[in-house]
This record gives structure tokens, C-alpha cells and sequence, in this order.
């Protein structure tokens, strides 16, 4: 997966545990799409000090991932409900009973992987 | 929600991130059962520590979710996902077409939310 997404998902999920600062520089390089350059010039800071926040926010939310891996549980839900949600839609086109058996299947599985 | 539910869940969310000592007690008193006095015994401490490092690890634990939110939302989702399954097994029965409607509308608006 592209960085810039995968930072943006990780921000997203574990955002809140960083510094104030860590998470303004996140959001305005990752989110804002501000350049180093720009973020420097606006907190009045030198460039490379805004790459070390941003370098040191990465490893944090990196480091978060590997213990608690839940952006890679939420990943693959997500792609589990997509697909369920594709094949209501071929259903509705073809009526063919297979669909909602591998329909209910899936969210079978996902009840149940998260109930445990 | 039952306390000891609520904190299964917490533990199963972000257990990695206490200590390993906190880990072993949760596990026991919460997982498996044991009592204070049991788990006391088998590690050798008062069962004032025992309840002391649960107290802090329930803590902790409460501190993440009220930062990140992750069970609740977690939780909403499965609610969801489960209301899905339902109506799909209904739609079995009744053929409405208003419960694929309703089924469509819950998943695209999972993996609409998901994907923000």
C-alpha cells in the first residue's frame, strides 16, 4: 500500500496517542499535503526538525501497528464487507442462490471472529 | 455492558500495550477465572498487589478506549454487521426486496465510513 495512505490509516486509528505537536505535523504533511519547508516556516522551526517530529510520529504509530495490529484486522474486514456488498449487487442482477450463500458466509465469519 | 465483558474486550483491543506482569493478571482474574487470592499465591504476592496492578492495568485499559475509541466503534460495526445477517436470513424466507435494500444500505455504509 502506498506510505501516505498507510500513514493516514495509521493516524487515523492511533492519531490520538501522539504529541500535540506530533499529530499537527502529521495531519499538515500527511493530511494538508504542506511541505516540510512550508510546516517549518509556519511553526518557525528548522526543516529538519520538522522531519524528526514527523520520522519519530511514524515510528510511534509503526510501533503501535506491530503490537496491536487492528488497521490490519480492520483491512481485511473492510475487504470482506466490499466483496459481500459486490455480490448483493451481482444477487440483485442474477438471483443465483450461491451469492447469498458466500454472502451470509462472510458475515458469518466476521460475527464470529469478532464475538471471540 | 458486564464489567468483566467490557474489559475482555479492552484487553482484547489493547492488551500488547500493558506490561507483561499485567498481561498474566488480567488474563487469570478476568480470562480464566481466578480469584485475588489465587493469583496471589501462585506469584507469590499480597493479594493487595494483585488488586493493585488489575486497578492499574483496568486503568490503562480505560485510558486507551477513551482515547481511541476503537472498541465502541468496533462494537457499533458489529451490531451492524450482525442486523445484516439477520435481515439476510429473513430475506430468505420473504423474498422482500426491501431487506436487500436495507442489507446494501448497512454494508455501503460500513465500508463508507471504513474508508474515510
Amino acid at each position: 500500500m502506498e506510505k501516505v495512505i498507510w500513514i493516514t490509516l495509521l493516524f487515523d486509528f492511533y492519531g490520538q496517542l501522539l504529541t500535540e505537536r506530533q499529530q499537527r505535523f502529521v495531519d499538515l504533511y500527511y493530511g494538508q499535503d504542506l511541505s516540510l519547508g512550508e510546516i517549518a516556516e509556519e511553526y518557525e522551526v528548522t526543516r529538519q526538525a520538522v522531519h524528526d517530529t514527523l520520522k519519530r510520529a511514524e515510528k510511534i504509530l509503526y510501533g503501535y501497528e506491530e503490537k496491536l495490529g487492528l488497521v490490519e484486522k480492520f483491512m481485511s474486514e473492510r475487504k470482506a464487507i466490499a466483496e459481500a456488498l459486490d455480490l448483493l449487487r451481482v444477487f440483485r442482477q442474477d438471483r443465483s442462490p450461491d451469492h447469498l450463500d458466500r454472502i451470509e458466509q462472510i458475515l458469518a465469519e466476521i460475527t464470529e471472529l469478532e464475538a471471540k
